[in-house]
């Protein structure tokens, strides 16, 4: 690409690193939303709508003069009254709850606050794909590039999906960074996430104290029942060829050993391969809690939100490979299997055909052994312009498909 | 009795309230003690000792003048070689980490500190008792006045009973203040309190992420299966016409949902009617802790602290039931039932023959409806002239038979 290109590369890896500088919290990422805003606005070519607490939908819309030719009407929903195909293209806001140990000149200035995740670099190779699609716009069909709300926390993807702003999108793409060769693209076929449920169970007995538990209820020994029941779920509702785990996280209850609490509480994840299993895992779990509860005379709430899977378009990210390999040479891409961990991307996932494509953030060899959501992670730069040629590619392989 | 048996009250109910201003922490006494130390320090015929972390022996040893003629030396065990009875008579140094809202003049001035079980008035009969026979040593036998430490929390009486300074007792006695009308002694013939053993349960498993359940163990789920197996104890391994119980206070295990912990924890209580019934509970606890743990691939510690019930000796109650009603008045003396709460003065009446016997604190219709340990309960001043005219006549009485 053109000299233009590497002044975008060089622009955004600096932008990458004040984002970096001040990471903000889920639901709290208006300073952000409000950088990135003040920034497109003054890119021509770019419609910008608040949505949700905090997000940003930024919407670039073709001329139609180059590639009107390879417009298929066919392929639009009832909607999209567009000219040709609509992308949603997402990143994420928010950063996590870490004080930061990268030891980075712009590590973050906001204590206990950090991007631990990689949102930073996503936003950063998002924005360079807008610049440039702002200014090539020729082609035909409309691109949303969505900076989403709480990604990392309830909320986030859930609250901003039913928005009349994805009315008339076609298909929807997000990368997330991993650890792998800097910049390399792994492309999952199939399932691209786990599908997760955070759940916390509150068991509401009666208080008492422990010489008299007749008059009383013990929520105790009531949530053990529960868990004991619980813990078993997996391995009896699930085809046991597919991947599921209901585990628990905390537990918390009353302040004194002689004196029954009035209530007691637990927390933990339950993991499914698509959403199937995973309903088949949550509602069970509320069942068995709140009638194990009303047995012994007691009530309990089993509160959960789950997220879907992540599940690419095969026909769509098979394609893609074969394209993006052409387009990036076949070094910079490679088929993989899911990631171990979830993302609220699954609800995008759920109502749009599209895919989400795993962005090497650097590897053990280039010096990042480190897991997402360690202090001590983040995208390596190498890793910027190859992110923002994959968006770059991906756009226009999907605009022209 | 005399003007100085008024003037004595007058001062020990000074003393009382001075007591109640600077409450102080279980084995952290060592204010109350240096008080008590020095105001008794100037008392002819007093014999003082430290011992323990804070506790303090007063000895008053008779001259045997009066009533050597009663001496009976065939009670006396083989270790008293004195002329007469040797008695012990406890009250307790320690108070509670409760914030004071009784609103009394002389109310707590240590924050978040609180004498609300009667520690402050047990101690001021107690310091009165030693007084009137200071000045009265025409007895035979001794008098040991243990100001103890440590009683409403693990360590105290049990960390004390082996001292030496309590060879050659013959019998133990104790007060404490319970809800009924002021100055009252309410005493029970035999099972005075409960025993109770407070235990807690630490499972040890192995913390791993909640996607990866195999990789680790999960200690949640070992306490859930402890705690279903620990609730059916009392029903099945205890005469089922005993009182006793097993009962859960607290939980505690984990940070974070997604995350199987290393450990998980529980706390609770349990109670029986003896000694024997106390262990028959305490050891299958253990037990079941430990196997269970086992069987699962991890292992658990079930720690305890066992008080056993105070248990009167029935021919010495009974007639101190008969002698103080003859002495103070039939209205000021009953029999009854047993305290619900426990006393490590259990260590004592597993030792030494001898009595508790319950004091009104004050009771609904004189405004005290408030139960020991509640933030508004204090022992009535108008208790205090009968809980000294009380020690007093049941010294007397003890020392005579």
């Amino acid at each position: 690409m053109s000299e233009s290109f590497d002044s975008l590369v060089a622009q955004v890896i600096d932008l990458r690193h004040r984002l970096h500088r001040h990471p903000e919290l889920s639901n709290r990422e208006s300073g952000t939303r409000d950088l990135l805003e003040s920034l497109l606005g003054a890119i021509d070519g770019v419609e910008l709508q608040r949505l949700g607490k905090t997000s940003l939908l930024a919407s670039v819309t073709g001329t139609g003069i180059k590639n009107a030719a390879t417009k298929n009407a066919a392929k639009n929903t009832a909607e999209n009254t567009g000219t040709g195909r609509t992308l949603l293209c997402r990143a994420e806001l928010d950063a996590l709850p870490i004080q930061e140990e990268t030891g980075l000149p712009w590590t973050s200035e906001n204590p206990g606050v950090m991007h631990a995740c990689g949102h930073d670099a996503h936003m950063a190779a998002l924005y360079a794909a807008i610049l440039w699609y702002a200014a090539h716009r020729d082609f035909t069909g409309e691109i949303r590039f969505l900076f989403q709300e709480a990604e990392e926390t309830e909320g986030g993807a859930v609250d901003l999906i039913d928005s009349p702003l994805f009315d008339g999108v076609d298909e929807a793409y997000a990368f997330h960074s991993i650890n792998a060769p800097a910049g390399r693209l792994l492309i999952p076929p199939k399932r691209a996430t786990n599908g997760v449920a955070v759940f916390r169970i509150t068991v509401h007995g009666k208080s008492t104290h422990g010489s008299m538990p007749h008059l009383g209820i013990d929520p105790i020994r009531i949530l053990a029942d529960i868990i004991g029941q619980l813990a078993a779920l997996p391995s009896n509702a699930i085809d046991p060829s597919h991947a599921a785990s209901l585990t628990f996280g905390t537990l918390k209850a009353g302040d004194a050993a002689n004196q029954i609490p009035d209530a007691a509480q637990a927390t933990g994840t339950i993991r499914a391969q698509s959403h199937d299993d995973l309903q088949r895992l949550c509602e069970p779990a509320k069942t068995l809690t709140v009638t194990i509860a009303q047995a012994h005379g007691a009530h309990a709430d089993f509160e959960y939100g789950a997220v879907d899977p992540v599940v690419n378009d095969e026909s769509i990210t098979r394609r893609l490979l074969a394209e993006l390999s052409a387009t990036l040479g076949p070094d910079a891409v490679q088929e993989s299997g899911p990631a171990n961990f979830s993302d609220d991307f699954g609800f995008f996932s759920d109502r749009f055909p599209g895919a989400y494509l795993l962005l090497g953030a650097g590897d053990k060899a280039q010096g990042m052994p480190y897991p997402n959501h360690s202090a001590r992670y983040f995208v390596l730069d190498e890793a910027i312009e190859p992110a923002v040629r994959a968006w770059i590619a991906l756009i226009g392989a999907r605009l022209a498909a």
